[in-house]
């Protein structure tokens, strides 16, 4: 964000802020979840969870009764046609689709009674007990507290931040005075969040304590919808500039959306569990800058040199969470391929600008001057890319260690290098070697690991 | 750190851990400030800093009866033998010595009535009632507390981590594994931790919030004093290649040991308000890694092939505060200089490799494609350091700003640019200019403020 854009710069805030950011925030009196306890089992679920899960349920098996009509009928089989006709097919998804709209409406409303009798006219069992004995359903606020201060009585509510958007907007004034920034601008930040999640589920997919990536960027009342558009495009070349195939993206406009916002979509990824948010992009008005100066009391606004005037400008948010990203990369990198000869290897096919270890240097015997080599070359990479050595074992088990643990060059160091200077270059994806010189190792390797080389080519 | 050392790896542990982790390490038990309150007043203090408060009253009048003779006396003035003879000083050395010394012995006794009674002895007043109406000394736990879970009868007391420490602690043989690396080796952290202090003073220098860089080294039993003696060694040259004038620090070896050192020394840095803890340099024997065991029952041991056997690994640390290396640095740089001409500037002269923006782009002027040529050179930059673009003001203004914002090179377009393609380069420090050709400027500027060129001085 900040070296591709010389109108962003980057911040720092705290997780611990004024507990009033997060009246003003609305998250001490809206950011629930709605909860329900089995009386036998004792296990507490999310309702909406409970409601989400009955509904995938028969749309699985709306599913799995056209795989098996396709399988009767053959080339013949006209989908589309079946699942608009066939009773049983039709039954499975109104029972997979009418739940979850009556849910978003008695949500909206707060009817937190019509939710559990939702769930009881569903029939929906706990999975543990099995028994339909349930309490009501209650909302359950997902931050984090904890007391400042040495004793009960003097104590002061503190939150742990659900997001880092708040120490942004709080700060924007700060920012934009000091840095004598110009609207349109943004402020960037990278740090950890943290949510009372009921369920913690899906590898690192949704987690209590995790890694927030977001960007404000601050805009001119009227324009917003105009970045909205362009911050869509900006993100999603960013990803696609990855080199994860294309098809594990999709756009997945909002089309509720939430009180704040006038436009929203999520990046979704293609995970192992499906399509699932990965970043979203929220066009996000005035909303949070207001209410801040509204429980403040103190002004949160620019003033526009060539409008002339002041106003509160309009907020483009794209948020991502590292962990997800990480997920990401990684259940799509790890791949278990059969070579030519038969043999199998396992191979973590993360691109090479975002692979920890770049390069592995790899002497092909532990003497005859070879390691020292090894080594002026580790001493000549280092600054510029993290590179390993390994002088353990066989020099195909090392290729394999190198393979399975996602560094996209093996540096291999043999007996002619002494007479040419050069050594072989063994690229992880393609497995083919190269002789290059060790001169040229540098400028060999740089461009195709180096961050700044990717990210001109954004 | 990682770069600097093939053997040290980095790693991002959780800021929630398992709640047994503060029990193994002591925090739950131990990580305590004794606290008293004034009746009157309802305000509360550490009992130790009264204390030690006290003491430091009775150290300035000292001092400045010395100063005082000195005056009288002149030349012929000997202030160690007045030190040792004036019976008035002697009386305000006892003062300020003495307590310390007792308040040391009762709180290693854990004898916190005794402590009161020292408060009461000393005759300490509350510095807003102005009364002597104390409660009783009580331990007061510094750990923030939260709660994971949805309600009060299923909920898990978790803690905020006091330290960045025990997460690489718990994680060592993880890494150890998963990283194939063999002792000595290391482990760095940079992460936030979170101490319910009574007292945060001293602008950041102590804070509530603040962000830990640890390293953890793990040796072989019976080395650890020649590998402490190594980091002291090493800590205090990276501290000196920043360019900060040498006298600013000094070694404070620790007398009085924690009970898991063996030995211990602070690197203490001459902050505005006297020399004080920066960084601290402790050899911390195996007491985590076999509390940790003691606690999960899993052994924390390291197999050595040279020496055919496992053993629990010691452990020598490095620990500094983030935000105290930036109070260091940033309160060492900023200095308002009288000019030859008389007039004044304000410079923040912070080490070129530590200075967030490394060169400021300015234009002569907004036109004759002066800007341009300035937008070229950012273009070309921007990937290897962060540079900033100017165009408002007179050059001398701008030249003032880079300096207060301590920019340590400024780069002048004008209108000779276009003829010779080159620009002129303004040093912060020095004042000087150069004319640089365009085409070299990368090269002129990269060795001085790259961090990469910076460590090989190291």
């Amino acid at each position: 964000m900040t070296q591709l854009h010389q109108e962003i710069v980057g911040i720092d805030a705290a997780i611990f802020m004024h507990p009033t950011t997060w009246k003003a925030s609305g998250h001490v009196d809206a950011f629930n979840d709605p909860l329900i306890d089995n009386k036998d089992s004792k296990k507490r679920y999310r309702a909406d969870v409970l409601i989400e899960d009955y509904c995938e349920k028969y749309l699985q098996k709306a599913n799995k009764e056209v795989e098996k009509a396709r399988k009767r009928f053959g080339e013949s089989f006209d989908e589309d046609m079946y699942r608009k006709t066939n009773p049983r097919v039709l039954g499975y998804l109104e029972k997979a689709t009418e739940p979850t709209a009556r849910l978003a409406s008695l949500l909206e409303k707060e009817d937190l009674a019509g939710v559990k009798a939702l769930i009881e006219e569903l029939e929906i069992k706990c999975p543990v007990s099995g028994s339909m004995n349930w309490t009501d359903v209650r909302q359950f606020n997902l931050m984090f507290g904890t007391k400042l201060g040495a004793s009960a009585d003097t104590a002061t509510d503190l939150y742990l931040r659900p997001e880092t958007a708040q120490g942004i907007f709080v700060n924007f004034l700060n920012v934009q005075k000091t840095g004598r920034m110009k609207i349109p601008f943004g402020i960037a930040q990278t740090g950890k969040a943290f949510r009372n999640e009921i369920v913690a589920r899906q590898f690192i997919f949704r987690q209590r304590e995790f890694e927030q990536m977001e960007m404000q960027y601050f805009v001119k009342p009227g324009t917003e919808l105009e970045w909205f558009e362009i911050w869509k495009e900006r993100r999603m070349a960013w990803h696609q500039s990855l080199g994860i195939d294309q098809s594990n993206y999709r756009f997945h406009d909002h089309e509720k959306l939430a009180h704040y916002a006038n436009a929203a979509t999520d990046i979704e990824f293609d995970f192992p569990f499906g399509f699932k948010e990965l970043e979203g992009i929220h066009s996000r008005t005035d909303f949070d800058l207001k209410a801040h100066e509204e429980h403040s009391g103190k002004k949160l606004q620019f003033f526009d040199h060539e409008e002339n005037k002041s106003y509160v400008p309009y907020v483009i948010e794209t948020s991502i969470g590292l962990d997800r990203m990480f997920l990401a990369v990684f259940s799509n990198a790890l791949q278990d391929e059969v070579l030519e000869d038969g043999s199998e290897r396992t191979v973590l096919k993360i691109p090479a600008v975002l692979a920890p270890v770049k390069a592995a240097v790899l002497p092909l015997l532990k003497k005859d001057g070879l390691p020292e080599i090894a080594q002026e070359i580790i001493d000549d990479l280092k600054w510029t890319m993290n590179v390993q050595y390994d002088e353990k074992d066989a020099i195909g088990r090392r290729y394999r260690r190198a393979d399975a643990n996602g560094t996209p060059f093996c540096i291999t160091i043999d007996h002619d290098t002494k007479e040419d200077k050069a050594v072989t270059v063994r690229n992880r994806d393609t497995m083919t070697q190269e002789r290059v010189a060790i001169a040229d190792l540098k400028s060999y390797l740089e461009p195709k690991v180096a961050m700044s080389e990717w990210l001109k080519k954004i």
